[in-house]
């Protein structure tokens, strides 16, 4: 069994949303090899249980008072043990839970920034990755690419970039994406296109990954995130990763939209996106902590949550940490 | 009438698509106010237009013997004097006749860095903009969006940004969006979000923009771009726009096989992402430079080339230089 802690305050939707997700989940918990706990206050996860007709005694509740406000700097988190209402908040309760083995994973949808922070200072960082990446599965045409960073270090340097690079290709093989080819994602695919950091790093990164007996191919671009056929591991910083991400969002969005009404029809189209966006695309997981941890989007629906936390369930049972680690110690 | 001047050896599939375009085009071009000057060898000219029953008396050729190679670097273009073969290429010749007045803008699909460079060098620069920048409109949801910088300067400072918002309204102007709100590209939208370019960038644009009466709505995210409802034009640097532009039409050739497959009949699904990307999305302006440049995809269609050559038109016929010269005196 996989226990995985949700956070029942985070996103826009909550606590509807995640109860919605929790009472779903619950129907075929067992038989998929998945215990839940939900962190929150108790009166309202009790209340919110009941009112789908789901018996709070099937969840483990874990109390914790609040959720972290929006406007939290991230470093406040767990850092200023004097507010206790900031050390008490769902999200550190979440990633205390995974600390101290009450469960083996934790997911929140609310605020990304938060939450890479709640896990960075409190399940700790894995030796050998000084900056955290947020990583999604992008279902790409071909394969399925593992994108990141996507929010979690906005300036990553070359090292970071090295970092992500590696991580990254072991979260792709924990999703069953095996032998991935690795690209850089900057703009034009000649050596030498790109920035200062793009240039630096794609010298970086041919020299350490050839060395580690990866497959890395070079510089690539924007299109190839959702063509998934030269890499299957697109490696960036957690800006431009954010922004691709989003505008990647917003572009099946817009697609959804019109080429719907060329048919005249926009239930399919907006099933295609909506399908893509609750599966494993739903939620990125924080590589580089010692702990598996799901971020999913704040403005998720109810399958995304679940797609999040099957997310975190399956990192779960491929060892995701333990890969992650030993990639890293080959870099080294 | 409005002359265009067209590099016939630009891009992936030229000559031949080029000569597709040019051939569509002389079908309607006095009736739309449009002269054509072909610029590339004179024989391939005259031997790829009788091939499509075209009279090459109907354009005016002004020879050019060889295309830039994709391997130059973009300042080679015309600053190695020494270096004959460059300085006679299809961009360099095509940029001089829009200075020597043969022609009132010029268009080339071909390699983008080479075509910026040779533009910035014949033209010159527009006083107060002291890099270019390449615009796109994008064919969003509510209202089209201008999208810059998307590949002209990769690394680009604070006045940078503040420079490009200005041209950039300009443009919107010019392409009939009125009133643009104008949007800082980050990551998420609470001041203070993104990296250090970001936030610094965020605060100068406030101040110049609502001094100058401009309207200046903040921080925006990816998916804005697509949408059109809260900024109509969004100012990034050209490394992030260009990555961002390429994973939009990535995401959109991705929406347009799935969901066409979920219509099972792909027809009209391509025929709606054919057609954004044959509209003013073909070709990006090139701001900031005495002369009026259009950079189309260089792995461009024939619809595309006509899709710059109409945008290259629209902007003489509605004075953009010049308006986007009035725009940057604004803020000095």
């Amino acid at each position: 069994m996989t226990t995985v802690a949700l956070d029942l305050l985070g996103g826009d939707g909550a606590p509807g949303v995640v109860a919605d997700a929790t009472a779903t989940l619950l129907a075929v918990a067992e038989h998929q090899g998945l215990r839940l706990v939900l962190v929150g206050p108790v009166d309202v996860a009790r209340s919110q249980l009941i009112a789908r007709g789901v018996d709070p005694d099937r969840v483990t509740l874990l109390p914790a008072p609040c959720a972290v406000s929006m406007d939290v700097q991230p470093l406040d988190v767990v850092r200023t043990d004097a507010q206790r209402e900031v050390a008490e908040t769902t999200v550190v309760v979440a990633a205390r839970a995974v600390r101290d083995g009450i469960a083996d994973a934790w997911v929140s949808v609310g605020h990304t920034g938060a939450s890479v922070a709640a896990a960075v200072l409190t399940l700790g960082r894995i030796s050998g990755m000084h900056k955290p990446a947020l990583a999604v599965v992008v279902p790409a045409l071909a394969r399925p690419v593992v994108l990141l960073d996507v929010g979690a270090t906005p300036s990553a340097s070359v090292s970071a970039l090295t970092q992500f690079a590696f991580a990254g290709a072991a979260f792709a093989r924990a999703v069953g994406v095996e032998s991935p080819a690795i690209g850089l994602l900057t703009i034009g695919s000649e050596s030498g296109k790109g920035d200062e950091l793009r240039i630096e790093a794609d010298a970086q990164l041919a020299a350490e990954l050839t060395a580690a007996g990866l497959n890395y191919v070079g510089p690539v671009e924007g299109f190839d995130i959702t063509r998934g056929s030269i890499a299957q591991v697109i490696v960036t910083d957690g800006f431009t990763g954010n922004v691709v991400l989003k505008s990647i969002e917003g572009a099946a969005a817009w697609s959804a939209h019109r080429i719907g009404q060329a048919y005249g029809d926009p239930g399919p189209a907006r099933g295609v996106v909506r399908q893509a966006a609750s599966g494993s695309f739903a939620g990125g997981l924080v590589l580089g902590v010692d702990g598996v941890t799901v971020v999913g989007h704040g403005a998720g629906t109810a399958a995304q949550v679940i797609g999040c936390v099957e997310l975190a369930q399956r990192a779960v049972e491929q060892n995701l940490i333990g890969n992650v680690r030993d990639a890293l110690e080959t870099q080294t």
